[in-house]
C-alpha cells in the first residue's frame, strides 16, 4: 500500500493532507472540550478544562504537522506567513483548503460522537440561543453586550497578539524554546488567550476553526440561525477579525524586535553573555577560543 | 542480590517486568484519583484533578519503562505496534501479561490505601450503580443515556485519536518533542481525550485500565455485577473498542503523515527551512557548508 | 522598510523596544485575567486562571525580549541585576522607561478590549472598592485585614523568593532548565508564588506591573481613589517592597549557593557524579579518558 | 565579602546550605498554598492549587540545590540514596540537619507573613482541631475514619512510589527527561500523588515537611497538641512511614528494573531502535557506521 499512494514526490498534496490532519485533531479537542462541558452541564467540563483543550489540540495538531507543513492550521497564519515570505503564495489556497476540510470533517466526528448526548441533552431541538442553545459547541458567539465592533477589535487584537508570541517563540535568534517544545509553547499562548480574552466572543481566532463547524450546524439541524444571528452581522467577525490581526501582529513582532537583530555576538548585553561563555568553556575547554 | 538476580540474558523478561511496573504506575495514580474524587465526595478532587492524574500516570509509567519495553502500558498500543513492525508479534503475549497483572495488582493496591475510607462512604455495601457506588473507581461505566454502541463509537474513536497523536510525537522525521519529553506530551493526550471525550464512557482506552480492575471488583466484594451491567453487554466494550481503535489509529496517521516523508531535505518548504540553517551556521560556522 | 527603521547599530533602543513589548505582553494577560474573571463574576475565570495567566505572561513576555534585553519585563529586576554587574547601571533608566510605558500601554488595551464589558457590569460608575469595583483589575489592594506594614513585608518577601529561584534557575553551574526552558520555569515561579502569597495583598512583586496602570486607572475615570486608597499610604507600597525584595533576593542566593561554587568537577558529591559520568562515557566512549 | 564568605573548599557546609535553601523553598510554598487556602476559607486556594504548589516547590527547591547536593530536600530520601551508595553516610546527618533547619525556618517565615490573616481567621484562638483549625496549614493530620496503622501503610505506600518515580526519572539507561527536566517531572510525581493519594493523612512523604513545622506550632501558640493529638500516636507516623516508604521504594525500582539493565545496545527490542538509529544517521550522515 505505502508503494501506491505515497506522495514522496507530491509536496502540496502531502502539506494538504498534514494541515487536514492537524486541524481535525485541534477541532476535535476544541469543540470536543465545548461539548463536554456543555452536555454535562459543566459537571464533566469547565472554562478551564476548555482553555486547556484548545491548547493541547493546537499543540498536538503542530506536532502532528509541523515536519511536513509548517503546522499553521489556522489560515490567518498561513496568510500572514506568506507576507513575511516564509510560504509561498500558491501555497496558501491548499493550506487553507486543508484546514477548512479538517475542521469541516471534525465538526462531523464530535457530532457523532456525542449524538446520543446532544439528544438527551436537548431532546432533539437544535438551539442557538436560550438555556438549552448548543450551536456554542461548534462555533464562537458574542456576550448579549458586546457589540460587533467591539467583537471585531477583541478578534484583531487576539489574533495579533497570538502572532507577536509565534513570532517570538520562532525567532531562532532569541534563546527560544526550540523546535522540541515550540508546539507546546504556542498551545500554551492559546491557553492563555483563553483565560484572559476569552469572554467577550469565545477567541475563535481562527477563520477555519469558526466558520467549518458554523456551516456543519447550519447543515445538521440547527438552520439558517448560525448565520443569519445578529441579522447576519456576526458570522463574519471571526473570519475578517483574525485574517487582519495576524498581518497586525505578525509585523508589529517585526516593527519591535525583528527587524533589529544586529550580528550574533552583540544581541545580548555583555554582562548577560558572561555565564553562558563560562559554561562553554567549561564543557568545552578545548574550544576556549571560539567562546572568547 | 543483584547478581542472584539480574536479568542481563532475559530481554523478556526484562520487558515483562518493566511493562507490569509501567502498567501499575499508570493505574495507581489513575485508579487513585478517582477514589480521592468519590470517597472524598468531590471535595478533595474533581473531574480535573483525575484527568491530570490519568496524564501524570501515563507520563511517569512510560518514563519507568521506555528503555526497557519501549513503554506500551497497554495491550491496544503494543498490538497495533506490532502490526507497523515495531515489536515482534511473538512478545505481544508477554507484554499483554505485564500489563494486565502490573493493571491487578494496581487495583489490589489502592484499595487496601482507601479501605478505611471506602467503608467510611459505603458502610461496607459494594455498589456498582446508585448514589454511593464505587465500582466505577476501578473500571468504566457509560453515562445512561449512551447506547452501547455508541459507546463502542467512542472507544474506537478515543482510541484511535490517542494513536494518531502518539505517531505524530514519536515520528522522528517530525520537529517532535525528542525522546526526553515524548512521555509527557503522551500524558497531556490522555489529559486532553479526558476533557474532550470523556463523558460518555470514561475514556478507558486500554483493556488492561478496564478488565483487570473490573475482575478485581467482582472478585473483592462487588459481585457479578461489574461484569453482568448492561445484561453482559457492556464489559466488552473498553477492550474491544480500544483493539480496534489502536489500529485504526496508527494506520491513519501513516495514511495521512507517514507514508509521504521524502528525502529529508525536502521535508519542510524552502522558506521555512532558512531560519533553521541560518542558526546552525550561527552555533557551528565551521560547519557551514553542511548546512547549505 | 526594514532599512529605514533597523536599529541594528542601537542597543539601547533595542532594548527599550524589547522591554516595552515583553512587559507589554506580560501585562495584557495579567491584567486580562483579572478582568476576564471580575467581568464575568468568575463564570470565565478564578484566582486559578488568573495565577497561571501571570505565569504564561511572564513566560511570554521573557521569550519575546530574552535575547535582546535578557528578558527583566520587572525595574526592580533590572536594578538588582545592576547591583550584581549583570546589567550596566547606565541602562536601568532605559529598562525602566520600556517595562513602565510598555505597562500603561497594556493597561489601556485591556481598557478598550472589555469596554462593553465594564460599562455592562458597573454601568459606567468607576469604583475603585466595593461590591462593583473594577480598580482591582488594574492594580493591586490588599486585604482590608493586612496593615500597610504587613503588606510591605510580604512585598518584600513575595519578590525576594522570586528572586532568589530565578537566580538558582540562570545560575549555569547548576543542573538548570537551560536557556530554552527558563522563561516558563520563572513563569511557574509567578503561578506559585500567586497561590501561596497572592493572598494578603496580589502579589504585584513589580513596581512597573502596579504602577503604571494604577497611573492608567486614576486617569480613565476612577479619580484620585486609586492613589488616595488608606490616606495615600498603600499605592507606594507595591513599588517600595519589591525594590527592596529583590535586592535582599538576588543576594540571598549569593550567600547561601552562588559565592560557593568549586571547581567545576567538585561541585557534586562523587557519588553522584557516578551515573553522569558513566552516561556520557556510554555516549561518547572514545572520550572515555576526558570523563574519568 | 565574597573573599571572606567563600565555602569553595568546603563541601560540607556548601551541601547544608543547599539544602537548607533547597527544603526552604520547597516549604514556603507547600505550607504557603495550605495557608492561602484555608485563610482565605477556599475563596483563593483549593486543594488544586495545594497540589501544584507543592509540586512546585519540590521542582524550584531542587533546582536551588541539585548542583550542590544533589537536591535531595528530604531525609527519607537523603537515607535511601545513601544505602543504594548515591551519598556517603557520613553526609547524611549534615543533608538533614539543613532539611530539618530549612522547614523550620519556612514555617516561621510563612507565620511572619500571614500573622495578620491568621488572626483574622481565629481571633487568636490557635487550634488542632475543629471548624477554625488551623495547625493543618504547618503539619499532616489524617482523616477521622483513618486508623493510624492505615496512616502508617498510607505513608510508607506514598513514600514508596515517590522513590520509584524517582529512580525511574534518574536511571541514565532510560530515555529520561534528562537534568533539566528531571525537577520538574518530580514536582509533578507530587503532584499527582497529591492528588491521588493525599486523602487519607495529606501526602506528608517527608520527615523534614512534617516535623520541624509541627514542632513550630508546638512552640508558637498551638501547645501540646500537634504532638498529643491522638494520645501522641499520630506524630511519629510521617516520619517513620517516609524512611520505611523510602528504602522500599528505591530499592523495589531496582528489583523490577534497575538491576537488570544488559549492555547499552540492547537495551531496547531492535525494533523500538530502528527509528532512534534512522535519525541519528540523517542527522550525523558522516558517521553512519557508528549507528549500525
Amino acid at each position: 500500500m505505502s508503494v501506491v499512494l505515497s506522495l514522496k514526490n507530491c509536496p502540496s498534496m502531502r502539506a494538504f493532507l498534514a494541515e487536514l490532519l492537524g486541524t481535525f485533531i485541534l477541532m476535535i479537542f476544541g469543540i470536543g472540550s465545548v461539548a463536554q462541558a456543555v452536555l454535562s452541564k459543566e459537571t464533566a467540563g469547565s472554562h478551564m478544562s476548555i482553555h486547556w483543550s484548545w491548547g493541547f489540540g493546537v499543540a498536538l495538531g503542530v506536532y502532528a504537522s509541523v515536519g511536513v507543513s509548517g503546522g499553521h492550521i489556522n489560515p490567518a497564519v498561513s496568510v500572514a506567513m506568506a507576507t513575511l515570505g516564509r510560504l509561498p503564495w500558491r501555497k496558501v489556497p491548499i493550506y487553507a483548503l486543508g484546514q477548512y476540510l479538517g475542521s469541516f470533517l471534525a465538526a462531523v466526528v464530535v457530532f457523532l460522537v456525542y449524538m446520543d448526548a446532544l439528544h438527551h441533552y436537548d431532546g432533539g431541538v437544535r438551539q442557538v440561543t436560550g438555556v438549552n442553545a448548543t450551536a456554542g459547541i461548534w462555533s464562537t458567539y458574542p456576550q448579549p453586550y458586546v457589540s460587533t465592533w467591539t467583537g471585531l477589535g477583541d478578534q484583531i487584537f487576539g489574533t495579533a497578539i497570538l502572532l507577536v508570541c509565534v513570532m517570538a517563540l520562532t525567532d531562532s535568534r532569541h534563546f527560544g524554546p526550540g523546535s522540541a517544545l515550540t508546539p507546546f509553547c504556542v498551545g500554551g499562548v492559546v491557553v492563555v488567550i483563553g483565560m484572559t480574552f476569552g469572554l467577550n466572543c469565545g477567541y475563535a481566532l481562527n477563520p477555519a476553526r469558526d466558520l467549518a463547524p458554523r456551516a456543519f450546524t447550519a447543515l445538521a439541524g440547527w438552520g439558517s440561525a448560525p448565520f443569519s444571528f445578529r441579522n447576519y452581522n456576526w458570522f463574519w467577525v471571526p473570519i475578517v477579525g483574525p485574517h487582519i490581526g495576524a498581518l497586525l501582529g505578525a509585523h508589529l513582532y517585526q516593527i519591535f524586535v525583528g527587524l533589529h537583530w544586529p550580528d550574533v555576538d552583540d544581541v545580548t548585553p555583555e554582562a548577560e553573555l558572561e555565564p553562558i561563555r563560562k559554561r562553554l568553556i567549561e564543557l568545552h575547554p578545548s574550544e576556549k577560543e571560539s567562546y572568547s
